[in-house]
């Protein structure tokens, strides 16, 4: 597969992404796929590791359970041999809460016969939780030793 | 500049962040380098945004003073046109508590004339704030309505 048809099976995910088309989006994931999206999977169950296309698409029914999403900007996308990467700023409604959430995402995505194969998401989680929650985690103070420390 | 001259110029800069060169780092800075680490400043000061070869250059200063880094792991590194996205596993040593983090960090930068004039970074803050206060975050519990929610 060259390059070039990578990068429109790239951009046909994306697409399908952008407008929450599962369908669109099963129709690009291997059976076997490989997923893994960072973060807290006590307070986000679609966070952790996924094996399969059915598990993948239970995660985004999930998401799709839990927040409304109301924007999609891509905001950089690479496509370097068989892989892909994507930074993305996602903003959705909490349903739960009815609050609003904004936060980066990045993707990186290898593709084998025109389905992903691998997935590995990283996000930042802490400012995504504190969203959810609607108020700051309990950290320690300025002079825990983190910022402070010499 | 070609894409081919862009590689090499990643991978430089690639191989600088792994040996943690920072002169090497910093021959590769455009003086007025736009630089963003997504994640709580109010944790680590080398978090949030910063403009210009120096301010960037004391960031790294500020992550030698706190992590003594122990491995670096390029998972992925992908170069298309003027931007590269690089996948990476950074192990440390926190100075203050002596505990280790090893976080999954990302990094979407583009490039001008050999050097980096944008740089978004993402990581899985919430993982790497519990691993370096050593405990887990104060959530809500399993009732909070995110996980459970219908």
């Amino acid at each position: 597969m060259t390059e070039t048809s990578i990068r429109s099976t790239v951009e046909a995910f994306y697409q399908a992404s952008a407008d929450r088309n599962v369908e669109g989006i099963a129709a690009m994931l291997d059976d076997d796929v490989d997923w893994l999206v960072q973060g807290p999977v006590d307070v986000f169950s679609f966070f952790g590791q996924r094996r399969g296309k059915a598990a993948v698409l239970d995660g985004y029914r999930e998401i799709a359970r839990r927040l409304e999403v109301t924007g999609y900007v891509l905001e950089a996308l690479l496509v370097d041999g068989d892989r892909a990467a994507a930074l993305i700023r996602l903003t959705s409604i909490v349903r739960a809460t009815g609050k609003v959430m904004s936060v980066r995402t990045s993707q990186f995505s290898r593709f084998r016969d025109g389905k992903i194969v691998e997935m590995r998401a990283v996000l930042d989680s802490f400012d995504m939780v504190e969203q959810t929650i609607g108020r700051p985690l309990d950290l320690p103070g300025a002079d825990h030793g983190l910022v402070s420390a010499a």
